[in-house]
């Protein structure tokens, strides 16, 4: 079964919501908050939890709000899903990412499109991927194998503005925003050099998610209501 | 069908507590943060987003908790009801917009009404005003319309503490609150030259959230305990 | 009907706990960030919303989770309960205010009774209690009279914790909480002179507040098992 | 009945999730916001509400999700299981908060192991302890018997995160963790000459919790399905 466009459309406004959540206040805490970067990710994590949880909250039913690749590519190999899925979510993600980036920058008076410079190359950051991304693997598909893909928003939320503080990298976790965020240089960019390295960790880590959702939550009973994949069947 | 005394009484309070909300922690946030306004803006959108889900949690069983002319709107648009209820809701949310700045003032020991001072025309400012207010109409009803009006007031309270920090505007995203905060010339407020453009880039932001429901959200299902019009039924 | 020994010992402990996080959390506050009012007070508003939040949740099966004697009072002109609830809780909520004042004290190494010395008698803090105190009675009992008690908890944590910021008094909204504030002479502490006064905001406070709920909640509608004053039914 | 393999991987993964949430978060905090003791609380604080909020919800299924001895032992007591659980249990627990703190190091380029050097042996702290977790016992198992275990993840994670500000001791109120902490000479860390104190401490207020749950909560009627046991049934 391929997504339909009403999917196609959902998963690409919520990536570009997803983008301009993070972005825009990035660049928000980075100007209002100069030299105190404590304060600056304070900011950023507190708006990405708030508007990432609302943003799945709004676009679960439409597009199962993954907004990331790692989650699309996952839920097919665990739910033998077709990969028809994986061929239009994930352009449609990255597509968003980046268009929410550009809008980031508008609505901030920055260039629409300056390629980041901000250096993420470090080992330790790596790790940080890796941990973030099975991380967030698993506090998804483990909600949706038992049956509670209803408090999906508010734990992914919860997830990743704890994660900003908890690893070293702030928790991309997700290749589509990954590549996003090469496109605005401020707060929350990453230069494109150390993208291909960052989404390498982000595969590791999701291949270790998907090994510790397979042997902890072994029964697949996703709630067809809400399950990530809704909008796909 | 009019809506009842009750209703309106109900949408004045409200708007009032949102004004309330709003400039009040404006005002603490500038007096006990002075100079630092990544602190004062977090302070302020804590205290937001704390307030106005409990204002929406308390007031939606009585008048839909609307506070704001655009939700009003769209509601009728969307949902086909009588414009009747626009016209005694405007000027209720109004009207309780203007008199919860005057509170806000008093409590604070500033005079009861003055004139804000601050601009807020960059044509950069009225793009995150656009944004801010499609990106408001679609999480309401979006909720709505898929049958979870009673997640809609965490999920507005998030939506808008997020906003304040993911736009340049700090999302105002609706055009009561910006009338009421042309009366405080304070953090928060906004100089009357400058309220026309923001509500004429709210107005094209709901139309653009309108057009997001229709495609996306097709299937018009109120929930009728908690619709925003329940109470104008 | 006289409430029993357990629901008592309920509302000690609650009210003690009360007084712990807002007294404890504003000495660790004030020590923390010296000079900084802003973050202290942002300090202080989280941990009241998380700490009352839970006290409510864990008590109200117990006691009903007052704390707080204006929410016993008009509790009992709303839904015409005995008078001899207010005269065993009253008391149990300020000895339980006191108990964790000194409590409080004694964690953070401070002297185990200090009467405070913080003025508070500008007249534009006693406005904000008539506001805050009106607010708080409207949540609970509009909550409460529309079937959704269970929702209390967290809209009292939210509503206090935003009203630190959106009122110019920090909103204590409680006599009996006001009353173990004068046993720290520390953040959140207020003057003996000073408590009077408060406490007579917070009165008037509260029968806007019934006002407000007998017209808008007309409908008396409690929700038995988890009504404020389960316990003493 | 001995708990399975899986509860047990599920306790020493979320042991170890919760070790990296607080000593990753607080090494963040100390690096971000250097000599700004309030601000990092107020980032280790948020960052570890978010975080053990999420790993109680993912792993409640799976073992329970009690991440510390005393919530084992005292859940024994309170409802006559089988001690085997406490034999196996509590080994995961330690293993997970020191491998936790290892990995955290690691993602932080600290050294992998550091003893650490805070001195945490003050009286007034000892006395926190007994208050935060006869605190964390109370709110936990008040949720248990009344049947509310749904509530539990969220109220522990909102405890702990006002904890931290609450007591002066920034509430370990874990065994577990407070071992896993002397591995990392960073923020949340505890000398090990401390620790014994600060456990002596936990047990004295697991006992006081655990007489309070008896006392308030009489009727044992844990909801089996997400009971901290479940697993282990």
């Amino acid at each position: 079964m391929y997504p339909s466009t009403r999917a196609l459309a959902g998963e690409f406004l919520g990536s570009a919501g997803l983008a301009v959540v993070v972005i825009g206040s990035g660049i928000a805490a980075q100007s209002l908050s100069p030299g105190d970067t404590g304060l600056q990710l304070l900011e950023n994590a507190l708006a990405t939890a708030f508007g990432l949880t609302v943003l799945i909250l709004v676009f679960a039913p439409v597009s199962g709000a993954h907004f990331n690749p790692v989650v699309t590519v996952v839920d097919i190999l665990l739910h033998r899903r077709s990969w028809a899925t994986a061929a239009s979510y994930l352009p449609a993600q990255i597509a968003g990412c980046i268009t929410g980036a550009v809008l980031a920058n508008l609505m901030f008076d920055a260039p629409a499109i300056a390629w980041s410079t901000t250096d993420r190359s470090a080992v330790n950051l790596l790790l940080s991927e890796v941990v973030a991304t099975a991380g967030l693997i698993t506090v998804i598909f483990a909600l949706v194998r038992t049956g509670r893909s209803a408090w999906a928003a508010p734990a992914v939320g919860a997830y990743i503005g704890g994660a900003y503080f908890f690893t070293s990298s702030t928790s991309f976790a997700n290749p589509a925003i990954t590549i996003g965020r090469m496109f605005s240089d401020t707060f929350a960019g990453i230069a494109p050099a150390s993208a291909p390295a960052f989404i390498g960790a982000q595969l590791v880590g999701a291949a270790i998610g998907l090994l510790v959702v397979r042997l902890l939550f072994p029964v697949a009973a996703p709630d067809p209501a809400t399950a990530p994949t809704a909008a796909t069947a």
